[in-house]
């Protein structure tokens, strides 16, 4: 996931509403007891079924990482179909996405004076590349971007800016969507008072000596600097020298764009039997970074959906259960506009979407974002899913990056919140693995999801349009 | 910390010891009512004092990596002469060590087939370099040693060799004596066979991306094979992909032996008042290897000793404290059998030694390596610091690396047993750094080291002379 977490910050506003709602809650008048007694067995075999744990084994060991546009995409493509097509899905296909194409190279670091020490480092995704003799210069520390905006070009000119800000770890990711301000924007504001370059102390949770990637962007006709993210470790050496005196740092970077690349959105269905036109969307994205085998960010996604739909799927659903694999989550977000443009015509029937790109770990909350007079309904089909011990959280669910663009489009939005707190310990870093990934937490993911996804599909409850405010 | 685990696996034997020995405990006669108190002064300021805190930092952030031989090894000494003179010790002096001197270059390793995929590695210490072209060959799986020896040169030759041995997470260390093996020796009996590289699984517990190094040996005219360590994820991968059909590995390593260099085992002192001539050794490695910042291995030994010598040195004692922090623990342990030849003469009226090898962890037991007659000084030594939570648990104290040849030569051994899980994981890796190191347990490390300096230098109890049997 890059940066779909917008809506934790509205915790507090959310409980308001939950608070409000609960005497509310109606009967679950929608789901009979017949579609509530299937839902409950088809969690029941979520739970002892390995389908999603296999799933994941084979794309991070057959494919492993799949940067957008990368060797690794091609083969995760070709492999996403095959597995749709083996796990029953059909009209499994790809659509083809233009993505833009970033290629890592080497990325040094290292202390020059007043004691020369290597450092851990890896380039932003999107960095330009160093001068080949590197880059060497006096060290400007600053908080944030806020305290960047009160600084005058001459304490930065000539400088590498570092962003010491540290990522609080906290269990609904919000430490995340304020501390990636630095790493998406950084570099570009940096330039604007004359700043050589950036490094960014990790907006990751690590407490390993790792650096976590992630995405970056250039002003369009803007200076561009490179842009290079320390391990909180490593981050911390630097504030030790710092606090003894000047310090010099040498950068050597060799990624750079290259021409975009075709890659494709994957998508399978379980057609519906009796409202085949109307669309349940189960998101997750193919692409990863390249550092990790893409376990957590997000193959933990294409597992549970993958396996969530064919378990709701195999039952016979009214509605059509859709899955898609979007390309390029990551660095573009073209997979998703790819979507709305080729699927615009559906948007309308679509009834509700949903994704899952907050690695497998335990969910701790359901939100919804329907119109207000159809929570009602939401917190219905919340009831059913409730007995796992998920609460319903409130009615702003944002849906992660993918799907975003279709709550914006007035589809109803369903989300499950895992705890980010490990999550952000792996995201983006080399630990983003297989072995990283609890097999009892992806099944518990993939029984909520499979719930979820069979409720909805096997009625003919109708959550409205919502009109999206932020 | 090298291999000096030895006495760990008989921990069995050392509680059976101590069950025996409890009738036996004299009521604390040796140390006098005063000198008690005083040890407890010690040990409360001890507990307040960040001497050692701040001794770390600098080592680490000033100096960061020191392999035996290297510019940090040289940068380590002048730190530690520098250092032990601000922290009031005398006789401060280097005594030259000639050491073996390994240059780390790049490793790298990747799976060919079936499934392409780049694996986090790094050389072995005293590793050879592969060819330039590096080494392509298919991977024969071997779980350790002994299945190794059970091999045909015709299943070998030719190949890689996987040693899979997953070392054990253990309080006590015992799981890394026995996968110690697989890294030191397993080059040079693979060799044997006709195996043109070994890989092993890390000799280490991180479950993060990132290898363990350590030293290992050819034999003296045996064939030389390159010899990489892979990160405990990046095994997992390995296997996975055996699991499903013939695996092909390349690699590639730059690593070379280079000249012996000059390194110095760096002695301080606080002089004995009454009986200057009986010394209190404790000992720590100033070394380390090249990947973290040798944080806890060893510069928590290096900062506990120092710290703990001086709180009980500033006292004022009978016998003199001396503290020697050797070159070349990890590689060669040429700093310990240099101390043995240069104080020969000195090692008769060595009264005690210890030594602080295994990390800044909470301290699970006391041990000592005394003659059957006077484990009754030492219980009764022991008796005074168990306040602190530390239980006896024998007479079986090795003492470490650097100070076993002062054990084999009749001088009595204490240690000290820190928590050997969470060592393990940062143990010759990149995260051995300084924020892996907890304020709180290094300074009850100093209490305990300096109590145990004191209880021995302020008095006149004669532990005699070991006979060392293994």
């Amino acid at each position: 996931m890059r940066h779909g977490l917008r809506a934790a910050r509205r915790v507090g506003s959310w409980a308001a509403v939950a608070l409000i709602l609960t005497a509310a809650t109606p009967a679950g008048a929608p789901f009979t007891p017949k579609v509530q007694s299937a839902a409950r067995e088809i969690r029941d075999r979520a739970l002892s079924d390995d389908t999603a744990y296999e799933t994941l084994r084979s794309l991070t060991t057959e494919v492993g990482p799949r940067s957008a546009g990368s060797e690794g995409d091609r083969r995760a493509v070709a492999w996403a179909l095959a597995r749709l097509r083996t796990l029953g899905f059909q009209n499994v296909h790809s659509e083809p996405v233009k993505v833009r194409h970033w290629v890592r190279g080497e990325a040094r670091a290292e202390i020059v004076t007043p004691w020369p020490q290597r450092l851990v480092a890896v380039a932003l995704g999107g960095s330009v590349a160093t001068p080949a003799s590197g880059i060497e210069a006096e060290v400007v520390p600053v908080t944030n971007l806020t305290e960047l905006k009160g600084m005058k070009a001459d304490q930065v000119s000539g400088r590498i800016v570092f962003f010491t800000r540290r990522m609080l770890r906290t269990h609904d990711g919000s430490g995340y969507s304020t501390a990636v301000a630095e790493r998406s924007r950084g570099a570009a504001e940096a330039a604007k008072l004359g700043a050589r370059a950036v490094v960014i102390r990790s907006a990751g949770t690590s407490t390993s000596r790792i650096a976590h990637t992630g995405g970056m962007r250039y002003e369009k006709d803007g200076v561009k600097v490179p842009a290079l993210a320390l391990s909180n470790t490593d981050a911390d050496m630097v504030e030790h020298q710092l606090a003894l005196g000047v310090v010099r740092l040498r950068l050597f970077n060799t990624s750079q764009m290259a021409d975009s690349e075709m890659s494709a959105n994957v998508i399978g269905e379980f057609p519906g039997r009796g409202a085949r036109d109307q669309i349940v969307l189960l998101g997750a994205h193919l692409d990863s970074w390249d550092l990790g085998t893409g376990a957590n960010d997000d193959g933990a996604g294409v597992a549970i959906v993958t396996s969530a739909a064919r378990l709701a799927g195999r039952e016979g659903t009214r509605r059509t259960l859709r899955v898609v694999l979007y390309a390029d989550e990551e660095f573009g977000g073209e997979g998703s506009d790819n979507y709305v443009k080729v699927h615009g015509g559906e948007i309308a029937h679509t009834v509700a979407c949903t994704e899952s790109d907050l690695g497998a770990f335990p969910i701790w909350g359901m939100a919804s974002r329907v119109p207000m007079d159809r929570i009602v309904s939401a917190r219905a089909l919340h009831a059913v899913i409730e007995p796992m011990g998920i609460p319903y959280i409130g009615n702003q669910a944002d849906g992660g990056s993918d799907v975003d663009t279709l709550g914006h489009l007035g589809v109803p939005v369903f989300d499950f919140k895992t705890d980010a707190s490990p999550y952000f310990d792996l995201h983006h870093t080399i630990d983003d693995t297989f072995d990283h990934v609890d097999p009892k937490s992806l099944r518990e993911n993939v029984a909520a999801y499979a719930m979820l996804a069979y409720l909805v599909a096997a009625t003919d409850v109708d959550f409205g349009r919502i009109i999206w405010t932020r």
